[in-house]
């Protein structure tokens, strides 16, 4: 299956490329691919730059959607020809991931209206005003209602892509993967244990 | 601090981006510079094309130095050209990071002779055959040997990083950046729960 990455600039680095690592080591089964509304070289505030392709240039229906979070959603979910073409290609989409603040995005779109989801932490308040229509869980790791997956702040988004391993693929493969990467997964998606956690408590 | 992140063609994802994301939590101290040999797009397996700087064009003598691991190291290890601008760039760094098989790379330049030093639990045998001159500790999640910090397979890298920052600006901002970025970080860098577990166990 082909995974269709949503960048745009000032994305979260680890909320990209943490599920890219998962998902990338399982090449028998999955392909990545990078794309933007403009195509060409996206860029964050980590300096990463990456080579991506036009949204325009995408031919067949997406399979799995993945939306990334970071401080550029703050300008994205006021911009409506990315959150249309979201709200198009999630539609047609087996399955839509998003991690940490992505889910701002796909929460402006109206595709998860009377859906459970969750997101970042630290930016709650914020991304449950984008849209008070969706049942926003704050204290699960990630949530999983029909086809979206939605997680919490950007290394949770790991732990959700070994997740949807185990609900595709069963659990004894996301296990592998992690060992591969030697990541210890955080396997109770129900619980986020920086829900409730400040700063000054740890 | 500038960090010199030297790139090759199939890298692992997330040896570069697990220590870029923590890195560049700290914009105030760090800035992210990526290079390699040739300059230009490189590409991993996973499909992940990086904009890179040539390492000719770089001015000044590396503050930091970031070697990732991935597949693309057994042919590197045989490359002449880049072992000795590794040596070259280390022995002007003030610190040299290592992860997963970046360590290998490393290891040929002879720099780690005599010094202790650690690399991924599951391509233990294949580094400790690139030098047989360096202390390897199959136990530790990271080592720290003056200058030089090893660690573990992929997902350690992460945590190395976190114990550099602890080192540096004390344990206190490695723990809000962790929080931050809602990961779970592993503090134990002598210990790697991955060292004797096969997948079998899990």
């Amino acid at each position: 299956m082909e995974i269709t990455i949503i960048m745009f600039e000032d994305y979260e680095t680890l909320d990209v490329f943490g599920p890219v690592e998962i998902f990338g080591r399982l090449v028998d089964r999955y392909t990545l691919k990078f794309y933007s509304l403009a195509g060409g070289i996206v860029t964050n505030r980590h300096g990463v730059h990456i080579v991506t392709e036009k949204l325009e240039s995408l031919r067949n229906k997406p399979e799995i959607l993945l939306i990334p979070g970071g401080l550029g959603t703050r300008l994205e979910v006021e911009n409506p020809q990315l959150i249309n073409k979201i709200k198009e290609l999630a539609l047609q989409s087996n399955y839509v991931l998003t991690v940490c603040t992505g889910s701002a995005l796909l929460a402006k779109s109206g595709l998860l209206d009377g859906k459970l989801a969750t997101s970042n932490k630290r930016a709650f308040t914020w991304v449950c005003s984008q849209n008070t229509n969706v049942n926003w869980d704050k204290k699960a790791r990630w949530v999983v209602d029909g086809k979206y997956y939605t997680s919490s702040g950007v290394s949770a988004g790991m732990d959700m892509t070994l997740g949807f391993i185990a609900d595709r693929h069963g659990e004894d493969l996301a296990k592998k993967v992690a060992w591969e990467i030697e990541y210890h997964w955080i396997e109770d998606k129900d619980c986020d244990s920086f829900s409730e956690k400040e700063y000054k408590d740890i």
